[in-house]
């Protein structure tokens, strides 16, 4: 089926060159594709101009978010910038999904205002799936929310499930809350009340309790949920720990003739490893609770990563996720009214 | 200089073994060392009788701290336990050091109740060295406070700094506090009260700004402040995300008979990566803050991890870390009372 996506083309460090390189990318795998470039013509055209170009059509404008804006003034003052028309394209259905390498914070902002949240959910988050030792998993908030109260991690839990049933492709998938010691009696007050919610008002929900830093790759769990400043730090972490590895291990490499030597003979196999843990696969975080799918990718991303995003969004789209999260957030309560008052209820 | 250490010989998963086999090795590297070990005598004779036992005295008791104990449990009923005794040895001045592999939260409450915190420490804090991309850096807390508010932070800075020039050898060691967001306008209301506090009171310390969580291990930070949750999540992400690299580089290695063959020629610099990284190495918390050292070791260890938390608890006694903070204390405010008044202050 063709899928029209919107590209914030001003949006990431190396935009619109990335932007438009990783389109092509994306069109490779998925020819059905087709994008509204948002951004500056004048710099874009050129672009295009370089290789085939039937599947864009470009929006001009001048405008754009710049990367260290905040997000309260990109949202007032930003309302022609190529990151809000993109969004504005979901709203419309013009598109059906927008992807952006901007300033995150400002397409929260500008999302959250355009689109409005799914109904019963108060706050969306930012998920996306991260690789683990029996394939990937996923976690939310990865720094939509940096205080949340029990209520939204249960909404998170809600949106992640849907979310991992959709990109993951498991029927139940299993759910833990990240804390610091797996026994009841450790962890934070407001992680331990999740736990109660979700237990009694998600029995739906395969809920295996709380797991801890080192428990989350392992592979036993498929949705990991926690408050957006922990999941942000936790995802920096794991990126940084990765690439920690991957340089000690290239320097280890060329450190004499013999390792050069065993480099070139496991080169294949090192590469699959390098492939399946590489942060770039696993580049577009997706917006989830609002009305439209929304993708960030990384504002440092190469065009690999930025088609990577797209093809998030693309399988975003097919896989109906927001419909899930409707259904469930009804089911918890009735009426959309009914859910709405409850999520928000002490 | 001949140094006592008092274990507490029954806490962790393999103890007592693990720790006899720990102290032998500790032994290896420092001769000088002389060990307590607290637990009981019918478990511990039969092991110290395997091997030399000069080093050694045992101080027998038959209770000990269960993992799963609630800590303010452990407090009113463990008076005898091994934990228990093994702390009260570094009061007395009988032991130099406590080392204990056994519940963390446990051994913070008696350790607290027991030696009480330095002047002007509100709460203690947990500390390790962890390795980065230009050698080891420091952080804290790792997990004995959850809730912190900017001054606890400023205070983990002055310890943190302390703990460093110590343990790293820095003269002007960097610090940093960990956020989401390197800008100032991102991130949580405490860390940025932090930040504000840290720059007027503590003029002295090379304070850098924040840190994201992908730039601690870039080796431009010696030291990282972040509350006990946060930093327990990082603690085990990190450690996480590493197994899971060095498992999927072990399978990509067995997956055909070039990269086999390939291993064989790189085993030598591999070795060295995986030496430099291993999380044993790292073995070791120091609770700072105390009247006293003690070290908390993984209760998982085994006995070269054990040696190393024994290591640490020698090297931390002799670099008097604990004469520095309580000089940079004083240094905030004058005398001790002044200080205590100012850094609870609002």
């Amino acid at each position: 089926m063709s899928r029209v996506i919107a590209l914030d083309a001003m949006g990431g460090d190396d935009a619109p060159a990335v932007v438009v390189q990783g389109a092509r990318r994306a069109l490779e795998e998925r020819p059905g594709l087709r994008f509204l470039l948002f951004g500056d013509r004048r710099k874009l055209e050129p672009l295009l101009a370089s290789g085939p170009s039937e599947a864009f059509t470009v929006r001009h404008t001048e405008e754009f978010v710049p990367n260290d804006a905040r997000p309260s003034l990109a949202l007032r003052q930003g309302r022609n910038s190529s990151m809000r028309l993109a969004i504005e394209a979901v709203k419309s259905g013009e598109a059906d999904a927008a992807v952006s390498a901007g300033n995150t914070g400002a397409l929260m902002a500008m999302a959250k205002f355009v689109l409005r949240t799914l109904p019963g959910i108060d706050r969306p988050a930012i998920v996306t799936t991260l690789p683990g030792r029996n394939g990937p998993y996923v976690m939310l908030d990865l720094g939509a929310n940096v205080d949340c109260d029990a209520e939204h991690l249960l909404q998170f839990a809600v949106m992640g499930e849907a979310y991992a049933r959709a990109v993951l492709g498991k029927d139940r998938p299993r759910l833990a809350l990240l804390n610091i010691g797996t026994e009841e009696i450790k962890g934070e007050g407001i992680v331990r009340k999740a736990a109660t919610a979700i237990r009694e008002r998600l029995p739906q929900i395969a809920y295996v309790g709380f797991v801890e830093g080192d428990d989350v790759m392992r592979g036993e769990v498929d949705v990991v949920v926690t408050d957006g400043f922990t999941g942000n730090v936790a995802l920096k972490i794991a990126e940084g720990a990765s690439r920690l590895y991957s340089s000690s291990l290239a320097e280890a490499f060329r450190s004499s003739v013999s390792a050069r030597l065993g480099y070139l003979l496991a080169r294949r196999a090192l590469e699959r490893v390098r492939g399946r843990l590489d942060p770039r696969r696993y580049n577009g975080a997706m917006f989830v609770g609002l009305n439209g799918v929304v993708v960030k990718s990384h504002g440092g991303t190469d065009a690999f990563g930025f088609a990577c995003a797209i093809t998030a969004a693309a399988r975003l789209v097919e896989s109906r996720t927001n419909e899930r999260i409707i259904a469930e957030m009804r089911g918890l309560g009735g009426s959309d009214e009914a859910v709405a008052a409850r999520v928000t209820a002490p």
